[in-house]
């Protein structure tokens, strides 16, 4: 398997985006033929390689335009908005696949939300057809959606009466939990196979309006401009273009500008190693602006989340990622001064929102990571939100006799005490002491503090500390007890003990929503000879075991 | 299968529970040959025969010893807690089997915490040895924990490296969000296999203190009587014994005295019809307990609670529960302004509270419940708790014409305010206008009016209003729709919807914590041929997919 999340607009096969001042219309018009597998897109249903494209899209509307103001979600085809995940695709995708799929969508939908919340480029849902599953999910994302009223557009969630499968990409959650509808009205409609149309769509809460097909398109447009008049963002330009990220691979490597990775086949880990600034930061946002995409922390930021994802998709089996970090912990306090200092502009905003998105991206990964301090490291501030992320920290006291590097040191900065929220909305300092806010307090009081082994443990802030003597024996043993363990309950472990505290429609879709979803898909029911979904379209039944569990 | 969840101590097996004044000792001396299928419950492990005895007695200390403060969980064998749920009947037991005992057990252990919170009866483990697995989870459900110093006695959570699924029983929820261990230290613990001793178990907060075989008897009364000194129970009985809950049999009905069920395996639907009041309230607390367990109220909870328990057990595929109620909604009412005017009485505080926890167990069942509001039925207060409960409420307007009892009528009381809120602490009624302040504020004020089906429709409080006409059709395609639905998606579709809004230790470990569970016991790494669950003791290593998913 060799997935490329690395796209551009010229090259888009099922989207098209266009830009007009205020607003921006993402099309959907999906290639029957474009399909990642053997399986035609029909009715724009969609696979992996349709949702790159839309999360490619989304992220350029950020930085790209800082003057689009809302987005229109809309359909190319006539009297279809958009089928859903494409039914073939999940029927014939190993359970791996599918929830690797899920996941990537769900974590593309998250983000059109913190497009919205947190960077006010508001989004709107044009349904000029039917939406069902998946496609009604994406609908849902959007801050209002806008349905024909043309006697037969219908939203619809079939996935439990047509395909025995949850609408699992946050549909259960949104609905409840984000739009409140009620819960006996969400049941009735998850099991109506043919959808909900018409006035009863927006008594129900499933849609915000219903709209003639004579006047839909002057209120689409309306209550686009309506939800451009309460975005905060800047009139004009301009953006940061999103240049093509440049990366060499080989079997054992992954090298960007500023990240490499190398994969241990033998171990199944694959150690990241983040590279430091190699250049000050500018003197405001103008100046982010005009270093744009080369800036080091976009190039970074841009890299992990590459990087995770190919991790994801393409080394199944690499269980254990170690992160790493090289370079100058002062001049990364530097540019977390410069965040701090001008927070308020649009670029600043989106740049801080993208190594948000990019570290939870990391905290709902289904592999261990362990985080590694040695010398020469720069884990201080937003790079130590990666020790942070991580499952275990471990740290050197002392150097390597050989190596001639600074010893490692662990420092804080206003960027661990809050604009990096994981999905629970807390910090990963508040999450790490959840329920002892004396020792919460004791740590935030060491901002600015450089911290050897010795204090980053008395605080609380690592996991183990070994000296020299130790250091790689230690790492070895665990590295191998790691790789013997089961897989499915590492994953299981991992997500349940990554969020204490608070749950959020983030998490419920992550650890509630999505645990029970790829629950379903194990099941013979669903996936099994005579399942739904590989029933689905043979004009023959499911057979379904009765039991209730 | 037919497992009966009625017992007493005089037939226990495995538990001796002993009171002296304000203390009682629970002591788990588990039978070997005492297990309910072809394995040997050894060193104190357990499988769901031990954990009905337990549950029996939680239940019987709350009713029939108000004056018991504080309750001793320990082992009466020599130098072992509790090894936790025993692997064997793990390995040999089908899904649905599994998936059931463990919802059992966690709600065991939820009631546990309930009783020292909601009845001020504390609970205290006292780990006179190793207490791995379930036994430790048990001992998270206490309020202190004392583990004995001894040089080799640990508490562990060994699932993950020796049996390849999760400490599921609470374990890993508990751990970081009721322990606030830190989850890097949470990561850690549950990879050693051996567990945690001494010292080092307090410092990781896993334990609250380690105490010298020499003195561990003496330290383990002491902190007892500390935790009883902080009871608000009365200081002596008289309790309300929990005589014989009787019942009767065939293949299509189970009969209590207030509470029957019908069996329809056609359409594989159970219909459980409970009786209003037969009598008015007593007076006062003091009278509640005179009449004891035969008393209205708690002889209808009792029947419910094991009727739900062994529909959920022993008919698995009976997918759709129909709730019906039958009887006097004054009568109703009368009994909930009894409960609301004395529930500081230690006695109603009891009834209220297993009330609160029986409905939560239905709220956690995995079937799908339909309330149908009929004439002559008593859908008041705590009584429309049921209909609050369901996936959807049927009402019929008027009455049916062969039949001579007052229209159906719906009303809501303070009990439906907040006395028996869900497992996510809010209300059934701030659960269904969960977002919708307005909504919620419009039903609260119609607390105390009757109200008919068109009114009850206004209010939101019913999904679907039918005439004598459409009534019969309208339901037997309603139940035939979803007995035709794959049941493993109605479980997740339910578990999503029912619990909207905040999340809280019980919502995640049942949406969360059991999700993951589930799917891991689905897994090949796990349950196949060469997964751990199978290879456990054969001197074999599980052969693991390495793929992480």
């Amino acid at each position: 398997m060799n997935v490329d999340f690395r796209t551009h607009p010229d090259r888009y096969r099922h989207w098209r985006l266009t830009v007009d001042g205020e607003l921006a219309r993402l099309g959907m018009d999906v290639d029957e033929a474009g399909g990642l597998g053997p399986w035609e897109l029909k009715m724009n249903s969609y696979d992996l390689g349709v949702d790159i494209e839309l999360y490619d899209a989304v992220q350029r509307l950020r930085f790209e335009h800082p003057e689009v103001k809302a987005v229109i979600v809309e359909s190319l085809k006539e009297r279809i908005f958009c089928a859903g995940a494409n039914i073939r695709m999940l029927g014939c995708s190993p359970h791996p696949d599918k929830v690797n799929f899920c996941k990537f969508t769900n974590e593309t939908r998250n983000g059109i939300e913190d497009a919205s919340r947190t960077s006010g480029q508001r989004y709107l849902a044009a349904l000029n057809g039917n939406a069902a599953g998946g496609g009604y999910e994406l609908a849902l994302a959007c801050d209002h959606i806008v349905l024909v009223d043309n006697g037969s557009a219908t939203v619809a969630l079939p996935e439990v009466p047509l395909l025995g499968v949850l609408p699992g990409t946050g549909g259960l959650t949104r609905l409840v939990d984000k739009r409140f509808v009620r819960r006996d009205l969400a049941d009735v409609f998850c099991t109506i196979e043919e959808g909900v149309k018409g006035q009863r769509a927006v008594d129900w809460r499933l849609v915000d309006e219903v709209v003639p097909t004579s006047r839909f398109d002057e209120t689409v447009l309306e209550r686009a401009r309506e939800l451009a008049a309460t975005s905060d963002r800047p009139d004009s330009g301009p953006g940061i273009e999103l240049t093509p990220l440049e990366r060499e691979r080989s079997d054992t490597e992954i090298v960007y500008r500023h990240l490499r990775v190398d994969l241990d086949r033998e171990l199944r880990t694959a150690t990241i190693v983040v590279a430091g600034p190699d250049e000050a930061p500018p003197d405001d946002g103008a100046g982010l602006v005009e270093r744009g995409a080369a800036s080091w922390l976009l190039a970074t930021i841009r890299a992990l989340d590459d990087a995770i994802l190919h991790l994801r998709t393409n080394e199944r089996e690499i269980g254990t990622w170690l992160v790493k970090t090289a370079g100058d912990p002062d001049l990364v306090v530097a540019w977390d001064r410069f965040l701090l200092d001008h927070a308020d502009h649009w670029a600043v905003r989106e740049v801080i929102a993208y190594l948000k998105r990019t570290l939870r991206r990391l905290d709902e990964t289904a592999r261990t990571v362990f985080a590694l301090v040695e010398p020469g490291s720069c884990f201080a501030g937003s790079l130590a939100e990666l020790a942070l992320a991580a499952d275990r920290t471990y740290m050197l006291e002392g150097g390597f006799s050989e190596v001639d590097l600074p010893d490692a040191r662990l420092r804080l900065t206003g960027m661990n005490l809050g604009p990096l929220p994981m999905d629970n909305h807390l910090s990963r300092l508040a999450t790490r002491f959840w329920g002892r806010d004396d020792a919460l307090g004791r740590v935030e009081a060491l901002v600015d503090k450089d911290l050897d082994a010795a204090e980053a443990e008395e605080a609380e802030l690592v996991t183990f500390v070994y000296d020299e003597i130790d250091w790689e024996d230690e790492l070895r043993l665990a590295l191998e007890e790691r790789a013997s363990f089961s897989p499915d309950a590492l994953t299981g472990m991992e997500q349940n003990l990554r969020f204490p505290g608070p749950e959020t429609l983030e998490t419920k879709i992550f650890g509630r929503l999505t645990a029970w979803q790829n629950w379903i898909f194990t099941r013979p029911n669903a996936s099994g000879p005579e399942g739904a979904l590989q029933r689905y379209g043979t004009g023959l039944r499911p057979e379904y075991d009765r039991t209730r569990t």
